[in-house]
């Protein structure tokens, strides 16, 4: 079988199989992810022996240590793949919930009502849990899955496709619903971009190199996440303490991540008093600085930022900061270096946190709150599959209503249209 | 200036006035539409002039009378414009709507909040009317959208442009909140739809040729619509009079649109006492009838159908017709040969109406009543710019709220992420 007639089957085995989860019932779904968290368990050692096959590849190959972490099933990544199933059994069944009904004036009942999107291509990189927690999504939300992780992880992902196909036969649920990519050739990817007769939505997870490849060779919509330059606006009427605390959170909690701040910028009112505080705290903690003219001048042994990192995402222990003249000239800024993705602002002022929430539109606007709350899971979702920075569909965290869609339900009594 | 260049500076010109756009005033928005339809009617002589030249061309270019009737303003088009502008008008703004408010236990409040989408692109056909149509929807949800019609209407959607930035600038708004492109090449249109850097959105309208090619083509999402092979299920329990009355309006009613009945499914049960009462009224009314083997038995006098005719979309008076075993056979028909548009159940039964609801996903789905209900006018949206059968972001008829999104709105008293 070639690689493109294997992916084909795939896809079609998988759109027949969203039929199916899209008319269960919700107790099936969350018996089928109660029983591969009992799988997992029950299996750990099996997994974690595949795993040790591709992390011995991984070495032998030569990879980074940041890479063979990602790569490896810890005790830990058990637990939390384990208690992710559970949580998501847990939460509400998005499919068949009503969003509004409504009548029309000849006696039309109109609902919107949640149904699955379909058939879902998950293309990710080397960690393996995300098989388990993507997975999990997808089923509950009714959809069928095809996951295609990191070619290094192909024992890990195939053990664990195993387990989860098992967990849904015993459930009364099509085994196919879920489906992992059996071969690291990449061909499969760029096969898989062209199924839009039976995917639906293309989720990519990783670095700006995968998701730019998935864009430029998928026929089919993808939902995406370039990247995340966040900001805090640090107003003139900002209360200094909190400023400092929520920068400090935001730019060390975990510095590597999408959510973190990258640019700070500061009102010139504000800026004599707090930026002497906030940056002894920040270096303290390993930050390097690098600022505009008019910060140098009150931090002046501070490296001088140039046009390259206002638009930069570090994902690192750097930090861009900036002195503005005013709010507008803050939201100017962000307007034309931000990525959409999440951006704050420091304020007691009643007007300025008003007209900062109107104008900026990014996926995420905060008010005297850290950036780091971005995500699905901190915003109340329950779980996310990732964030989106395109507007169209879901824009900010994904949760399982986002992996749905509506449909308009119609209930008459005989109407006609005139 | 090549039109590469006019392009890329119409698009970069749209993304900033949509940051205008975004946050304006509903006043300002609704003030614009109305100065809109007042100029209208004030240079109507003036608009039938310029749209006399595109006639004329059509004629000399040996056009369809059907085509040059589409492309000619009657008065009846001038009032429909005018009309349409001040019903935009009267509509709730959605921008600034709150969709959903919680608490989180640390105190955080999330919102979810709609915004406008950005820049639409809106590539058509012949009618010059979408050119107000289209622009009033996407200016009254805060969007900026650049229109590309048919280049047989380009001296009429000219005319019409100066009038939508007149009327913008009347109301304080940029005038190229809204622009049509002024040129008839096709490489304007390619340009158009890499400009994934200003543009947030492609609609296309028109025959399915266009529709292909704008998605082939096309760097940036694209809501689409491609055909509407729609059925009506008449059930073994189905109020025969009913069934009737419905069958005739979803046909004959306007059987050119895409919401028209293509298929007929009758249940076997129904079809002896059915069927030749539905063909002699559909036959009066000048529908061909193509049937299948056991609609053949009590029908001797039809066409037979061929396996081309169940996926076909004929807009046009014809009708293909299977007689069913059962509703599960029906709803294996819908998922075998429909477009996910709209499907209808006629039934009094009460399982049978709930079954059919829960598992046939397409866009519109309907117990009892016409398929040609699905319109966004008819099911309450206000007005449509389109109907999608693409399950991303839109499913179904697109009113204002489908041209924005939403973005989360977090406001704090300094939490921070533990």
């Amino acid at each position: 079988m070639t690689i493109e007639s294997m992916i084909s089957d795939m896809a079609a085995a998988a759109k027949s199989a969203s039929r199916e989860m899209a008319a269960c019932s919700t107790l099936q779904k969350n018996t089928a992810l109660l029983k591969l968290a009992d799988l997992l368990r029950d299996n750990a050692s099996l997994i974690q022996q595949e795993n040790a096959r591709d992390v011995d590849a991984a070495r032998k190959a030569g990879l980074s240590p940041a890479m063979i972490d990602r790569l490896t099933i810890k005790d830990g990544t058990m637990q939390s793949m384990m208690g992710g199933l559970r949580e998501v059994a847990a939460l509400d069944d998005p499919v068949g919930a009503t969003v509004r009904t409504w009548r029309r004036p000849n006696g039309l009942e109109v609902s919107r009502v949640r149904i699955p999107l379909g058939v879902i291509g998950m293309i990710y990189e080397s960690r393996p849990n995300v098989t388990v927690d993507a997975a999990a999504l997808c089923l509950k939300s009714g959809n069928a899955v095809i996951l295609r992780g990191g070619s290094e992880a192909l024992y890990s992902n195939q053990v664990l496709a195993g387990l989860i196909s098992r967990a849904l036969q015993e459930a009364g649920l099509p085994a196919r619903a879920a489906q992992v990519v059996p071969v690291a050739d990449r061909s499969a990817v760029t096969t898989l971009l062209q199924q839009e007769e039976w995917i639906d939505l293309i989720i990519p997870r990783g670095g700006e190199g995968l998701i730019r490849f998935v864009v430029e060779n998928s026929r089919i919509p993808v939902l995406k996440h370039y990247k995340g330059v966040c900001h805090i606006y640090v107003d003139a009427d900002a209360d200094i303490e909190m400023a400092e605390r929520i920068c400090m959170n935001a730019k060390v909690q975990r510095p590597g991540v999408c959510n973190a701040m990258e640019t700070l910028l500061v009102h010139q009112k504000a800026a004599p008093v707090f930026l002497p505080r906030v940056a002894e705290k920040l270096q303290a903690a390993g930050v390097a600085l690098r600022g505009c003219e008019q910060t140098l001048r009150i931090l002046p042994q501070i490296a001088s930022a140039t046009e390259a990192d206002w638009p930069a995402e570090y994902l690192d222990l750097i930090l861009a900061v900036r002195v503005v003249s005013d709010m507008d000239e803050a939201m100017a800024h962000i307007a034309a270096y931000g990525s959409d993705h999440t951006d704050a602002i420091i304020t007691q002022n009643y007007d300025n946190a008003r007209r900062f929430v109107k104008t900026v539109n990014s996926s995420v606007v905060l008010v005297n709150a850290s950036t780091r709350f971005n995500d699905g899971g901190q915003l109340g979702l329950g779980a996310e599959i990732g964030i989106s920075t395109t507007k169209l569909h879901a824009f900010g965290p994904m949760g399982l209503d986002e992996l749905t869609t509506t449909k308009f339900v119609v209930l008459g009594d005989g109407q006609i249209r005139e």
